[in-house]
């Protein structure tokens, strides 16, 4: 069954690059269809009503033999494109320690890492409302908790480090993670304080079919 | 192989429970060790050295062959124990869209339901800090959104409503999201606004192996 795929997204959002880059390393095309999330494109009655109810991108749009279906969530929609693939490990507890980091990564790194990167990028500081600035020192100490103990993983296993979050191989833990983390300096945070996080940051962008953020 | 299991857990958290109510609807056997987060049991040195570097509950332990490995993120460890039983869809789109309902579980839900409900029921509104308490209107509206969201869901496909959230069977998606839904009330938000959510949590209940929170 050949499938057919649209990535709703605005492409500034790294939940939306983890799914153009899971289809490139995997080399699906993909088609895009843009929105502007400043403008509350996503929050249209008819984004609502066909897209997502939820009023949040990315969603995949998956045709297959003239059904649409709508697929909400960056990680499920990696998930669904990588199905059978070296991207998701068939071992039992790895492919469980996969979806561990990527749990970890929309609670954990996500709400503090890219909402700091959106707020101070993208809205701009003098913009932010007091219950926004409120929040930018817990969010940092929590993103760099976040950055921590990622460093701490990736420097471990006998001393000699992992190259990759799971297993031996690149896996979508990787990819979900690498999203917001390549351009987290954006949101404040020094990235040279992790070094470990900084060569596997180069491991993933060195990966065949890499494609890099618009 | 036989593997024996082992919760480390608060057993007031809904994260926790998630995990107990997979394992009951398996009938799969899992030991308890029990930890008061209130008194900062899991930021010990030794369960960060040993059980989860994010200092943080829950822990699926996973002993095969002597070998101990530990599982942090409770939906991860779901589905580690429901690995090729019912509670996990094979259909391609299905498997991927009951991750998308434990992501949004974890992003939309637990940070506004769970947090209002360990606030306010856990340590008493007296006790909050003044940022604490800055939070509690907007996650009050973002509990509600979320609550929305899954009633819509539970009321569609042509009027006669979904029985679980994805496909015809009760999935993992249905426990993630019974574990914080069924005690939301703790919270504040009032469950019969939502009519096809409390059917839901009546189905659920009734189901073979059920097991209620302690």
């Amino acid at each position: 069954m050949t499938s057919q795929f649209t990535l709703h997204e605005d492409p500034r959002s790294g939940n939306c690059y983890k799914i153009a880059l899971t289809a490139a390393m995997l080399r699906l095309p993909i088609a895009r269809r843009q929105y502007d999330i400043m403008k509350g494109e996503t929050r249209a009655p008819e984004f609502l009503a066909k897209v997502n109810a939820n009023g949040r991108i990315p969603v995949l749009e998956i045709v297959e033999e003239g059904a649409h279906r709508f697929l909400p969530e960056s990680n499920a929609a990696c998930w669904y494109l990588a199905a059978g693939s070296a991207l998701i490990p068939t071992d039992r507890f790895d492919q469980a320690d996969m979806l561990r980091w990527m749990f970890f990564e929309q609670y954990n790194h996500e709400p503090n890492i890219a909402t700091l990167r959106f707020w101070l990028a993208f809205l701009g500081e003098a913009n932010l409302t007091e219950y926004q600035r409120e929040q930018i020192t817990p969010k940092r100490m929590a993103g760099e908790d976040a950055l921590r103990l990622m460093n701490e993983h990736l420097g471990q296993q006998n001393g000699n480090g992992r190259q990759w979050f799971v297993g031996n191989e690149i896996t979508l833990a990787d990819i979900s993670l690498y999203a917001y983390t390549h351009v987290a300096e954006a949101g404040g945070f020094r990235l040279h304080d992790y070094p470990h996080v900084c060569s596997w940051l180069d491991r993933v962008a060195a990966q065949p079919g890499y494609a890099a953020m618009d």
